[in-house]
């Protein structure tokens, strides 16, 4: 369902790339249209609790099609969506998750990324992203 | 802790060659020492239920440092190990998942593979752990 | 409820001795009147996945204040108690957790211990129940 | 993985003291490098809700290699990791967690206290640490 394998695993080794860089570790986790895990790293020495955080963020940016970040706004105390992280067996909702599309603009996956700050962990994701979206 | 995301590749890599080969899709997994996620590939169209049991065999098999199969002809009906799958939350003890050792026989972690026969899984699983066993 | 922190320890410290005489690597679990962990030890490369186990057969044997060998002669198939593994969150039915009675006989808690053959988990569990039986 | 369970077990038998000297009732977990629990105890008439608490406590320290409450600072309303207890069957990120180290400064486990103030908790999990830290 939307996104495919090989597109899965250029999306993971661009955002691998740019946390080598970086100078990060980073759990790195790509699913499909479907929010079905479709390819995921782990680097060496990453947090341990940031494989479970990557693999929600990924699942997250394509419940919604939107970037985790933009869900956490308004799920803020007093938000419109306030602890929405209680659903689908736990989301997550802060920066480092975004939905991947297609030449048509439709969403066919997302991509999540955690081990770092959450500015660290959204500029590997959209690392990511870059190498195959609109493909 | 254990296998390195490098080997884990390798042993992915491998694995998937061997699915090609032999014409079939499948999930495949691959686990650290402590049994926590380290490689994941999802070929294009495999069983979307065969996701989680390719992660909970390799589980499985680093859970007792022994093939999966080798468990599973204790658990059945009237034998000493019957519904130990209810523990661990959820274990899978038909082939497919894998131990793997270093050079000296230490267990570093563990393959699980799911999407065909049990025969199929096993010989996948087996070409990733060949790739890497005794490294 | 029941067992003491003090008893708790007496009993995990036998079974202890008696896994280390035996040469086996054993997880050992106290609950006490409530179910609830009251003490616990994993011996040094005991199998990971005898953790949960350990503790599944302590409480296992507390909820139904027997041996959980007994209950699992019930849950076979065709059995009065078939899969009643299902319930609780996981139950283990095989060898290897018994409760624990005072000088009354009433029930102040169980051990659970897992690690190697349900012979072997029996006769170390039947050491720490030894140990304080009857106090 | 990482901490033995002589370590565990001196880390247990220090922080005990401590909440005895101070007057507390405590349940306190040990978790080696693999987040996987070691060596447990809870103190005689010690909050049943604080079980759970504390093993949680030590896995989320052993999570992210830091203490909880620090994680705690960063998982408020508006903070970077808001609602990060979602993940990982539940994290607890106020005080009483602690990682441990060796003399390299490697990470080999955790420890988490819960049973009376977070101030309190947090002391009794330092004294668990200070015993064994650096060996």
């Amino acid at each position: 369902m939307g996104i495919t394998l090989e597109q899965a695993q250029a999306a993971i080794q661009a955002a691998h790339r740019k946390a080598l860089e970086m100078g990060v570790k980073m759990n790195i986790a790509v699913v499909d249209a479907g929010a079905n895990l479709t390819a995921f790293v782990r680097m060496d020495d990453a947090w341990l609790g940031s494989l479970d955080i990557s693999i929600k963020k990924a699942k997250t940016a394509r419940f919604f099609d939107m970037p985790t970040g933009d869900l956490g706004k308004a799920s803020q105390p007093g938000g419109s969506l306030y602890n929405i992280e209680h659903s689908n067996g736990g989301l997550i909702t802060f920066p480092g998750g975004l939905p991947i599309m297609d030449s048509g603009n439709r969403v066919i996956g997302a991509i999540g990324v955690s081990g770092s700050s959450v500015e660290d962990d959204h500029a590997v994701a959209e690392a990511g992203v870059k190498a195959i979206q609109g493909q």
